[in-house]
């Protein structure tokens, strides 16, 4: 496995992804936000929503389905609230611009929340809500997605995977990063288990006749030619598992992304092969001012972490993990270099020669 | 089963829940709170949190640990949160006059969150998230409670089952309200099983070292006596089945309840028999106006719902639900009459005899 996976320098992968995204005219200043979104996940070990999706942002604007040069209008704007159309343009500036925007409301008014449609793929949804934490504020973010999770007691899938992620800072602990997929899993896990030829547990997803199934290819066959099945929300398939439950969050991402912004939900997410996705999201900043202040907070969050780190663990378990506690380890691991999957790197080797670029990694 | 149900009217239900708490106390008008919340649960066919528990809010009164007299505090205030002392006072009570003030400040201001310290059991978390409906708004209802459930890779309970409610108006559809513990599923739903005689399934609950059991009367002991294990967080005990999502969500209720009012958290509500509960909530209301507008999200919510309830079934089911819909069709059914168990009918008896009261039902 080692060899498959190859170190690559961040700073030399920043300017490799700002100089594709500069010539297929990107601004540089978007195009730099983009490539810090795409490695912050690599940095995180959640490699599926790194680098690896470069080709899928270079074909969007190729196809001229996202929109180069992003260009987002306030549709609504009250003292503490936004309602932003992202033009079509690049998803990862479309959410980190509303995100400064919402922490400069919630700095004067306590909170700011956003809802946003008719944008792209944002990338990792804790990107956005760890930019609140930054400056001592909570942070929220989620985002609905293309269709591939099926509704409790549905055969197809009409729901997106649907990020749920919420940072709130501590003191002396790292702060509670909390970001999942309304799913039991992404798409990307069951990837990884038909590359390895592993069977899935059959809580992860239906067949095309809607029936749990263990085999990864067949679900994914199905979702790409959408003949019907697709991911289970958390809890499985079956209410007396809580299925219904995880169906409830993914509906309520969609209901903050894409209704109360007017964009787009369900099915009407990647509607249309070759029209924009319209992709909506949801973003908020809240201040530790509008309850009992940081001061306070942030020592109450080391309380409740310690508690939790401290509490008997389970036979052959050492330790209980806070949310996001995994991934800033990896991020603190990979300081200056971060690896990269060997067909990633080819990818974005050919991504360059395409383009007429230089590739130096 | 059928006789082991007794209906009864409803009005003759409220005359006498109130009388039982005016006895102990209770101002009439807060006793007509605590008893609507109370019903509504019944009719709403969660029997669990209805009427069932009269006996320990009976119990807490008159041991002290619940103040017949609820006399709230606003600890702080800003134009858009507060964060609200229950001073020991009922649960209902508390919760019902913060969703009020809630309400009449995202009339004012687009959005209130408030976070609320030291209070007690307050019934359905749906009940003050619906408040919000009845006004247009979008309402938000969360609790923390007695630390009955696991964390990931945890052998004690150490979190509550801490339920997340959120409602959003529909137009002429019904509107979706989510309900849900974080839990898997809720103590409640063990002791249906205990009284069956009826194993559960391995992802509901670990045994006193931590191990997934099927056995509900075991679990049942051990979290009465405090032995170890108990309930597992929505998505079971392991990673890949998603359990850290549940234990993520339920650490976030506890987080926006506990930590932000600096209340109570984890094993310290319910922390000492005989003291206050120190339970606490988090309760919003944000005005549509603060995105698109009601008229706009109110017909997008039908759309969504509609999209749902039409998509193709799996096998053997006829029927995709909206989350309420299930709970608003019971309420429909019980409009002048609800039934009760018939132990919960004997136990209400009890009561009034105990108070000295006359028993009408």
């Amino acid at each position: 496995m080692a060899e498959e996976w190859i170190k690559v320098k961040i700073a030399d992968l920043f300017d490799v992804v700002v100089k594709v995204f500069k010539e297929l005219g990107v601004p540089e200043e978007d195009a730099g936000i983009i490539a810090d979104v795409l490695i912050a996940a690599d940095r995180r070990g959640i490699s599926s929503h790194g680098v690896a999706r470069l080709r899928r942002y270079v074909n969007g604007i190729k196809q001229g389905v996202m929109m180069a040069k992003t260009e987002i209008t306030y549709v609504k704007e009250t003292p503490v609230s936004l309602v932003v159309d992202g033009g079509g343009g690049m998803g990862q500036v479309v959410a980190y611009r509303t995100m400064e925007k919402c922490i400069k409301k919630a700095r004067e008014n306590f909170i700011c929340l956003a809802t946003i449609r008719n944008s792209n793929h944002y990338g990792i949804a804790g990107y956005y809500s760890m930019m609140a934490l930054k400056e001592g504020l909570i942070g929220i973010s989620m985002t609905n997605a293309a269709p591939l999770v099926i509704p409790t007691f549905g055969k197809d899938a009409v729901l997106g995977t649907n990020p749920i992620s919420v940072a709130v800072p501590a003191k002396e602990e790292r702060p509670y990063v909390l970001d999942m997929a309304t799913s039991t899993v992404p798409r990307g896990k069951l990837e990884v288990y038909n590359r390895m030829g592993k069977k899935i547990p059959l809580m992860w997803a239906t067949d095309e006749n809607g029936i749990p199934t263990d085999d990864p290819a067949r679900v994914l066959k199905n979702l790409l030619e959408r003949r019907g099945g697709g991911l289970l929300p958390l809890g499985g398939a079956e209410e007396l598992t809580g299925g219904h439950k995880g169906y409830g969050l993914a509906l309520l991402v969609d209901i903050f992304s894409g209704v109360f912004s007017s964009g787009a939900w369900g099915t009407d997410v990647y509607g249309k092969k070759g029209q924009p996705a319209n992709v909506c999201h949801f973003l908020g900043a809240i201040s530790p001012e509008a309850f009992v202040g940081l001061e306070e907070i942030s020592s109450n969050m080391d309380n409740i972490i310690r508690m939790l780190k401290n509490a008997p663990k389970a036979p052959g378990k050492d330790r209980i993990y806070i949310h996001g506690e995994k991934e800033f380890e990896k991020e603190e691991e990979n300081t200056e270099e971060v690896p990269l999957y060997y067909k990633v790197y080819q990818d974005i080797k050919e991504i360059c020669s395409d383009l007429g670029l230089e590739f130096k990694l």
